[in-house]
């Protein structure tokens, strides 16, 4: 078996430090099942001590039953001159009751005496304290060495003694950082190999950051010299320039060092996570992101495409497909033509790759994808648009008219209403209703108006919403794309709508998540029908 | 005198073939005028043999008076079989009539049988007919080895043997490319170091593609082990993920390892410069990015701002100010005090950490991150509000009411329209106007309303806006947030709103942006005066 290196992911601690990210406790749970799913050994979560909010997250995330990772909570050494047992942080972090913890503390002589302002002796015995503690406590502890590269090129003596504190009172793994981001590889290499031959029996961590663009090549450059566990975010997101990436790390270590970071059968899962965290995050997803970005294997030059077409290796290091991600030889060619395939075969399939209906569908979403619709996680919406195309689907209502009015300062404290005009076998139907914002009335007299004709829309319940704008520049202006997840008794599903107005780009995904509905339950009835027969 | 090493930017070559990127001759001309201002050895500007259009561009070049660059035009060896002197790229390139030409040849053996499909002598042909031509017409010639590491891994000595032809053909430099971007920092700085030795007499370049995300760490290592011209672009522009960035190459060389790259005082005008040219490609600005991004010495965890306001370099690994950039302190949950005082003295420097009226700012701002706010981007609506706290600040109009109307289908195309009253000094003005969906028709109706009493205001340009849908479970009568950013001659600021209306967050966002607007025209006008007096 290859050498096994630890995957350790602080997306939702050292991450949630960047600037434009604030995680819900609801995010939080969905990004911690997924970097499960993923098989991510340590999920750095959280901080109890310096945030509150944390605790409810940590209270959630024990009735998971979480198949690859352990979950972290993080904290500091004591505070300068109090007991560990009597540290209000250090209660906070056994509060969220997790069986790792890591405990960050200082490594650099001059943020002891400067920053902290204690003494160096006091410093070294926070350390040992702390770890002494939690060791008691039958918790598993990393610890994290602050500065630990700075603090090494600044005092090599004192950097090593706080690690030999840490390790002297059982710290697990001595994890060591590049806080700043300003360490070069061939001195993250050579520090580290030090290191590592003067505690042979703990585990040594790595921790970069992205200031000098080096922070896989750092984290890389470690684990060559002898670290076991790495440190980082999916995608990067963390403060300033960003933490080191996983998502390129992850694929370096295993791809290309053929070392054991996750479960093989799960790499071709990280482009789908990568894209699935920002989405929670509601980040724009870097296109240019290594293995996992869009343009990643994108080939636009004449001779590149050329080359590509007579072999892959030619212009790709590697296979896209082993991190499910794909090549896009057209510039314009919309993305995954086989995924798309079988969602056309979902509805019919019998349809040929090359039959004039396949193309025609294929063109129309390329049409749709330029104006700013994005289908990779609308599937419901791409159903009902292959139907259609198809001729496939029986129309419902026929939509007339909406007016949607706001008035602000609100009156009686409701602030928007809505007309909605709809026709079902030519009976038109005229409701009105009220809502908290114009979307949410509009979508109340939407339901008012089918309720009479389909009654089983009152199980429709929207349980997601999002908005992401696009051409930002644009300002108010601008394109907006919605998402909107929607649930019944049976199942849930997602619908899209783009619109320089937000409301009817809102409207437009509504009407697809409504029309889903009606489809579905036809089909239902229809296979009811065909089983009773 | 500092080892020196030449940055050679290849913005507009190799960057021009990255997905969304379109060069006008006029864009191109303007970079060129930048990248000598900020002291870059070469500009490659283009390949007139596969792009006609180049050769306009050549032509205008020529006129400029550059003080700093040479201008590189770009080819590729002769075709297989033909004389250099009649091989029509070559003439193409001559046309361009440049000092210097870099020429593209296969170090990879693999790619000359099987994606050039001919042998390897008469590719070594190739390389040495092409350089010797180009020689006897006076050029000074850069040999980029494509795929130069790859090769040198499948086959050294071949590998080694494109280059000698090169070499003894006259060339001035040799560039080893790692074209796929798949080569690690330790492979490069080994290969590199290699073919410094055996190349004493010629100068080495190196030429690395991010896909692995160690693109810069790669370009470092060969300066490491000798060599000495980094190709390049600026932000790192290029083909799937990207070409090694000399945004971060520079002042990795310059200000880490002590090497001389571009003329010192330079430096910092190099935030200014990656954001101008990213400005003319007209790409969203990565504000992540190492050294030049908006966030790259941004800070919000409340342990570190309260670190970096004691000393930077406690979470800096530079001064922002050594390459033009600045330190951005964020206020948010996970910061402490100190990040708001710091804002707090902007307007009123004489407040104290404890004072009556810090700790009611502080309890506000809690609230309303409560309610969903979040303030670490929006600057201008936190000095609104600080003022608005502290009565420093003169309301310049009321706010009545509005009221929007949203009809679909459109009428005449426009689907909003909106109605607003405010009043100035009691007198009350009345406008409508339509728009571009809700948000837009009550930004122009705002904007007319208000013109009328402060003409300034059609200086405001609104030039970003984002949404964010918080507890997006709640559907859509979900929180949402709302950001923009707006621009004026002078400067530009970020605002926000939160509310369940998406449209009503967006009215309070432009609020504040049109107040801030006024506030500081105000403080501009009594600064004249004071200045005046």
């Amino acid at each position: 078996m290859s050498r096994q290196v630890v995957a350790y992911d602080s997306t939702l601690r050292d991450g949630a430090q960047a600037q434009g990210v604030s995680f819900t406790v609801e995010d939080k749970l969905k990004i911690v099942q997924r970097l499960d799913d993923l098989g991510i050994g340590y999920i750095e979560a959280g901080n109890p001590g310096s945030n509150p909010k944390d605790l409810e997250f940590f209270e959630r995330v024990g009735a998971l039953k979480l198949k690859s990772s352990k979950i972290i909570a993080f904290g500091s050494t004591r505070k300068v001159g109090v007991n560990a047992a009597d540290d209000n942080n250090l209660k906070s972090l056994l509060r969220a009751n997790t069986s790792a913890v890591a405990i960050f503390g200082k490594s650099w002589d001059y943020q002891v005496t400067d920053i902290l302002r204690t003494t160096l002796q006091e410093n070294l015995s926070m350390i040992a304290d702390t770890i002494a503690f939690l060791k008691q406590q039958g918790k598993e502890v990393v610890f994290d060495a602050e500065h630990f590269y700075d603090g090494y090129k600044a005092n090599p003596d004192y950097a090593i003694k706080t690690l030999q504190a840490a390790a002297d009172a059982g710290a697990d793994v001595l994890c060591l950082c590049d806080t700043n981001g300003g360490t070069f590889p061939n001195e993250i290499f050579e520090i580290t190999q030090k290191v590592a031959a003067s505690f042979p029996k703990v585990q040594i961590g790595i921790h970069c950051h992205n200031d000098c663009e080096m922070a896989v090549a750092n984290s890389v450059a470690a684990v060559q010299a002898g670290a076991v566990q790495v440190q980082g975010t999916i995608n990067g997101i963390g403060e300033r320039c960003g933490n080191a990436n996983l998502c390129s790390i992850i694929p370096n270590l295993q791809l290309k060092l053929g070392l054991s970071c996750i479960p093989q059968q799960n790499i071709a899962h990280l482009t789908a996570a990568a894209r699935y965290v920002n989405d929670v995050a509601n980040m724009p997803f870097n296109d240019k992101a290594p293995y996992v970005g869009n343009d990643a294997f994108s080939h636009k030059g004449g001779m590149h495409i050329d080359a590509v077409s007579k072999n892959p290796i030619s212009y790709e290091h590697i296979n896209p497909q082993q991190v499910g991600n794909m090549r896009h030889i057209l510039v314009s060619e919309v993305a995954g033509r086989s995924a798309l395939l079988s969602k056309i075969h979902e509805v019919d399939a019998s349809l040929a790759k090359d039959s004039a209906d396949t193309k025609r569908i294929l063109e129309h979403i390329k049409t749709l994808e330029h104006e700013g619709y994005q289908f990779e996680s609308a599937e419901a919406s791409i159903q009902l648009l292959v139907r259609k195309q198809l001729g496939k689907f029986r129309p419902f209502f026929e939509f007339r008219e909406y007016q949607v009015n706001i008035h602000e300062p609100a009156l009686n404290g409701v602030n928007s209403s809505a007309m909605i005009k709809i026709a079902v076998d030519g009976k038109e139907e005229i409701t009105a209703a009220e809502g908290d914002g114009p979307v949410n009335a509009l979508d109340n007299a939407m339901r008012r108006a089918l309720e009479r004709f389909y009654p089983a829309i009152k199980h429709v319940r929207l349980t997601d919403y999002k908005v992401r704008v696009l051409d930002s520049d644009r300002a108010t202006a601008a394109n907006v794309r919605v998402l909107i997840e929607s649930a019944d008794q049976y199942e849930s599903w997602t619908t899209t709508g783009v619109s320089t107005d937000v409301i009817d780009a809102s409207w437009r995904a509504m009407l697809d998540a409504i029309e889903y509905k009606l489809m579905r339950d036809e089909v239902r009835a229809t296979s009811e029908l065909a089983g009773a027969a």
